[in-house]
């Protein structure tokens, strides 16, 4: 039985990324408290340095590697976001960052994570091929590879937003999450539930991408042939293990939306919270919107966990918004 | 000689509309900081509660209206923004508004400014039409007409933008600011210059809506026949007098920007800060990307002044700045 991630582990990592990572805005939303008969805010992580939350996980590892593990340089696969982050907290702290993606990787994330000096390499479009590809580099060039599915220091970076979210929001009663691995929603619910056990955690999955969601029903760690969602950032076919002994202790509640609830909260977030949010971010508002989360009365937070979209798909799913506006207002 | 409005009265306006309005975030950008080689932080204003920062002059003014003036309701013109600021404000102070805007006036502005419960009464696509027919309204149904080109209580109300901005970043050496009737920057420089006259004020326009600065040129306030722009904020065809004798005394420099930068900016600013920026908001960064402010070095605060903005066209924006890079890239 693996040991859980403290509140004090959580509270060290935010002394120790303290400056070097956004204390990002949670925003008031009018419009959804409204829709929601709820008080709603958006903890802005798309407003995140790199553009997610993974950055805070990112600088919690890279900070506590040893001098010599630093300067082997460390490696990572990602499905995108946490790609990013991770060479742009290597980059600041002057440790070379290998980054295995899926060849099917957003190519406006990978360019990102170039940009930020990290090294790209490819794998095949297997969950698996991940850890193979870490393995053949952990052999063949002695670099530090972080297994981010199985490590303390993610998920304590990772619940410093829900420190940050006890903070700003006085009394909240329900904070939503989006989940692919787990990690974030581990390390956000050993915050809140630390602080304050009554706080219902909630995750939010595609249905196409929905392993956590069924492993909470079962009880037991699920895995999924295949992740099939619009959601790039949420493409875990099972939960971590780490992050699921987690999630089983604190998680409230699963609920999944699909993919068109999420473009349409993507463009609905564009339009009413100014905000630029992909879609993975998105997935705690479409669930809101579509009303089934119960929260009448309640205050609610939700993480916007990411804004990394390529601006042409969003364009899209704005226009295609209005479309079915114009259709509805035409009958 | 009309009288300033002073330091005192901006911090005095502060106090009043704490709690009904936001204290917005100030946003780093990595992205532009490096690109100009100066660093870069938005005031976002665009995440203001109804979008924009004209709720700040409408609260300000509402709330200092008597009990009598109260009780008659209250009207305003305006190309939308402070319409929709000074209709929701209205609704939170129990005080009937009455918004006179032009014909031309985005619908989407019309339609927010609705949706806060105020009446909307079109006029003629004339600037001074919108006096005209707000003349009518006090002598037919005895409103209380609020002139915010002459009125102390608008640009002490859009004062406490300086005062935040001076908190949230400390020894900022320039702040630019979009530039109408003038209302806007008079309010900030005075904040600015009262605190700390060595910082730089710079005001920006639109080419095609470039009265302010025409008269900052000159001297003197100059009329322009009429403004083509696609910056439906920043339509006015010369500076209030009031706002003049204070950007006579405190504005350092007034640049302007063409539509085509601007759009590129609101495209930029979706992909880079995650934000939606209407064009009138955006022409400080449309300005900053040309390169022409001279601020290498410096630490900058660019006001992005609202987010009000209708779907299709932003989408479109997006879409038009990949095709330009594509075209780029296959070059």
């Amino acid at each position: 039985m693996a040991t859980l991630v403290q509140l004090e582990d959580v509270r060290r990592a935010r002394e120790e990324i303290a400056g070097r990572v956004r204390f990002t805005p949670l925003l008031p939303c009018e419009e959804l408290s409204a829709e929601t008969r709820s008080q709603i805010a958006f903890k802005c992580e798309n407003l995140q340095i790199t553009g997610s939350y993974k950055v805070r996980a990112a600088f919690t590892v890279l900070l506590r590697l040893s001098a010599q593990e630093k300067a082997r340089g460390a490696a990572l696969s990602s499905s995108g976001n946490f790609a990013g982050a991770f060479a742009f907290a290597g980059r600041e702290l002057g440790v070379r960052t290998t980054l295995v993606m899926m060849r099917k990787t957003s190519p406006f994330k990978a360019e990102k994570t170039r940009k930020y000096g990290g090294e790209v390499v490819f794998c095949d479009n297997r969950y698996e091929a991940r850890f193979e590809t870490l393995d053949r580099l952990r052999r063949e060039r002695s670099l530090t590879v972080v297994n981010h599915l199985e490590n303390h220091d993610v998920i304590a970076g990772h619940g410093t937003i829900g420190l940050e979210i006890a903070e700003q929001f006085q009394d909240v009663d329900v904070v939503v999450v989006p989940v692919s691995t787990g990690g974030l929603i581990a390390g956000v619910a050993t915050a809140i539930k630390g602080l304050s056990p009554r706080v219902r955690v909630i995750g939010v999955q595609p249905v196409g991408s929905n392993a956590a969601s069924l492993s909470f029903r079962a009880g037991e760690v699920v895995r999924i042939p295949e992740a099939v969602t619009i959601c790039d950032a949420l493409t875990a076919t099972s939960p971590g293990p780490l992050p699921w002994e987690h999630m089983r202790h604190y998680v409230d509640d699963m609920v999944t939306v699909t993919d068109e609830e999420v473009t349409q909260a993507v463009a609905y977030l564009a339009e009413n919270a100014k905000l630029v949010v992909e879609p993975g971010g998105a997935v705690g508002v479409a669930a809101l919107i579509r009303g089934h989360l119960g929260v009448t009365g309640r205050k609610v937070a939700v993480i916007l966990s990411g804004g990394n979209v390529a601006p042409a798909p969003f364009a899209r799913w704005i226009l295609e918004r209005e479309a079915s506006r114009a259709t509805k207002d035409g009958d």
